[in-house]
């Protein structure tokens, strides 16, 4: 009878151009270990394991292969997601009834978990519910969201690689809107319903011979229409073109979000938003005579793998690396974090911390960050981003179009 | 006295990825020209020869310089662009007589202008009222626009780059969809007013694993509402995630619009479009329970340099030296323009049309492309496309974002 542990690993919560690169990370660490026997992946995330539904990793990755190589360049998620959230073991143990006996099923003794800080909550609830019951299984969460708003993290992957696709994009929108010489405003909506960190990241699209954008907003600062108006106005006597990002969780002076038609709210309380470009739209049009355009980033800030940031895809990967080391060393309850040593040089070191530190907890840009006029970004925000959209990834076209891996897994 | 020549090029109608990569073409056959002195650029197009708005591109660009191969990768229009139409000279010739008066003053003989079948009534206008008056000055149009929808060219440069931003993004977009178990519906609105070109490139994004867009609506084709709802139904019956790419300028049987707020006309009679794809996002959330969303696409399948089509550049370029070696040759009157003469190893020749034939005109997607259900296009129609979105073009990034030339002269 072997002596060797089978482990596992899911993802969980939105995508990311990065959350692959962690998987990959695992999956290499993995295969490099004497102790490890099969590596599996679950199916959209945890409702995988209460469905037994796993696929086996160890065949299709090897490493140095073309495989791995192309997973890391893969947005999106490989293994799928799901937004499910575990209810309290005191109230309802029947989930982690569940899943530790398909662990004890499969001999998985290590469960890395790679998601945003509702997936971490996961992590805590499934971590302290072994170490109450003495279950020999260590479980381990990788961070990762492009909203960049967990804690005890300098800052999370997937977070770069979107902050490089909205600074180059906001840079190619201004090229865009600048060949007329009539007036004009620009919106783009960046995403973010609390954390501002995204939308911070459009100033890294001024260069030498463009400040687009112009006006910046996020939702750490409350929102006057009055004021957005006179700031619109006040720019439109300084120049033709007016680029402005603004993040699509703003909220006025009343904390209720300016999206003109929020649909509903979401299994874990978040109302879902869609609009916030298209009412200051309709606003400037109403209260200003030029030409506006609004224009939604949308999912594809999160999902353009080929324009991904070499900085981020590398730092996913070694936090995949750093998290199968933890469990190995016989950690568990914990994330895989880094944290900035310099920021020019640019270096990071990895660590770990308990989990339930980051788990339902999320952090915003410091009011410090934004301009006193609430329309800005300051200079340490912009230098506190930079690093991380460095360093581009070279990418394999097949047909004229990127070459990803197949996820024809998640269509059975 | 100097017997040498001035040339003028200037620019016109929306921007392209391809269009900068004309302009170089022309001024590299014009600085290898022994009869040209000075390469002027109008700025904002035949508005600037009317205003003398002209600045001297002879001293910022230089054969082999960086300045020509970083305009060939810059998006959008370094000499900006305008939509202005000339009146009739039998009517009004005032226009006229000032732009020949500052050919004249300049030493002008040849115009080139860059744009598409409104640019190319200018041309015609021109060339015309040149040639009625005696007067030694050889206009030439170059064809740009991402529509593809001019007549006496196999394509249009500026075409293949938009579609491969598009067939990308489609795969981007369904790697981001496919990752929940549940129902999900995801609109992706492209250009197009009458043309479904655009649209038709969506189909690129087929790959080995992935078959969205499972529908595909361009605007030549008369859209039901009713038959929408029934294919998206049919679609939910055989997958989870259904992607559907659709022209901005679908039109019911009656010809109207489908656009639930169309926002007036513009200059040339154009209806101004918005909101196809939030139409369909609430007709199918009124009518089929399940998770939808639609994603616009907007000015960035226009503008996104960072992944254009190594073909279409390429071709603009040479366009662009066509161009001027019409000129050269004593040529007016007339348009660049290239000729497929195989698909499989894919060549063009270049070649020229009298402009008069392309003025005005507008070239659709032939029905027999669109398959008989309305909702697909034929392998015809990929093949067509399939050569144009061929090879990727090295770009410099410069603090993580691509390294575009200057166009500070626009905002003076």
């Amino acid at each position: 009878m072997s002596l060797k542990i089978n482990c596992l690993i899911a993802q969980s919560g939105g995508p990311t151009t990065a959350i692959n690169s962690s998987l990959a990370g695992v999956i290499h660490q993995a295969l490099q270990s004497t102790n490890v026997d099969k590596i599996y992946g679950s199916l959209n995330g945890i409702q995988g394991v209460l469905k037994d539904d796993l696929i086996d990793l160890t065949e299709t990755f090897h490493i140095d292969s073309n495989n791995l190589s192309t997973l890391i360049n893969t947005p999106s998620m490989f293994l799928g997601s799901c937004r499910y959230k575990l209810s309290d073991p005191l109230v309802d143990d029947s989930d982690y009834r569940t899943i530790f006996q398909l662990f004890s099923n499969y001999n998985i003794k290590y469960f890395f978990y790679i998601g945003g800080n509702d997936s971490m909550d996961t992590v805590n609830k499934l971590s302290s519910f072994a170490l109450k019951h003495n279950i020999d299984v260590r479980v381990i969460g990788i961070p990762k969201t492009i909203d960049n708003d967990l804690t005890c993290i300098d800052h999370t992957p997937g977070f770069g690689s979107a902050a490089k696709y909205i600074a180059s994009s906001i840079l190619e929108i201004s090229h865009d809107a600048y060949i007329y010489d009539t007036k004009s405003v620009s919106i783009v909506e960046i995403m973010g319903r609390n954390a501002g960190w995204l939308t911070a990241a459009s100033a890294l699209a001024r260069t030498g011979y463009s400040d687009a954008p112009h006006l910046i907003y996020l939702p750490e600062h409350p929102f006057s229409t009055a004021s957005f108006v006179n700031d619109v106005r006040e720019q439109l006597q300084k120049r033709n073109h007016v680029i402005i990002a603004v993040s699509e969780g703003i909220k006025d002076p009343a904390g209720k979000y300016i999206s003109a038609n929020s649909t509903g709210t979401d299994q874990f309380g978040h109302v879902m938003l869609s609009g916030t470009g298209k009412y200051l739209e309709n606003l400037i049009k109403n209260t200003i005579n030029c030409k506006v355009r609004s224009i939604e980033l949308n999912v594809l800030q999160r999902c353009a793998s080929h324009i991904s940031s070499r900085t981020d895809l590398d730092e996913a990967y070694e936090l995949g690396k750093k998290a199968f080391n933890l469990a190995d060393q016989g950690e568990t309850a914990k994330m895989a974090t880094l944290t900035r040593t310099s920021n020019i040089p640019y270096t990071v070191t990895y660590g770990s911390t308990n989990v339930s530190n980051v788990a339902n907890v999320e952090k915003c840009v410091p009011r410090e960050w934004i301009t006193v006029s609430g329309n800005d970004v300051t200079k340490e925000l912009v230098d506190y981003i930079y690093p991380l959209i460095q360093g581009e990834v070279p990418l394999t076209y097949h047909n004229g179009i990127p070459a990803y891996l197949s996820v024809d897994h998640l269509f059975r």
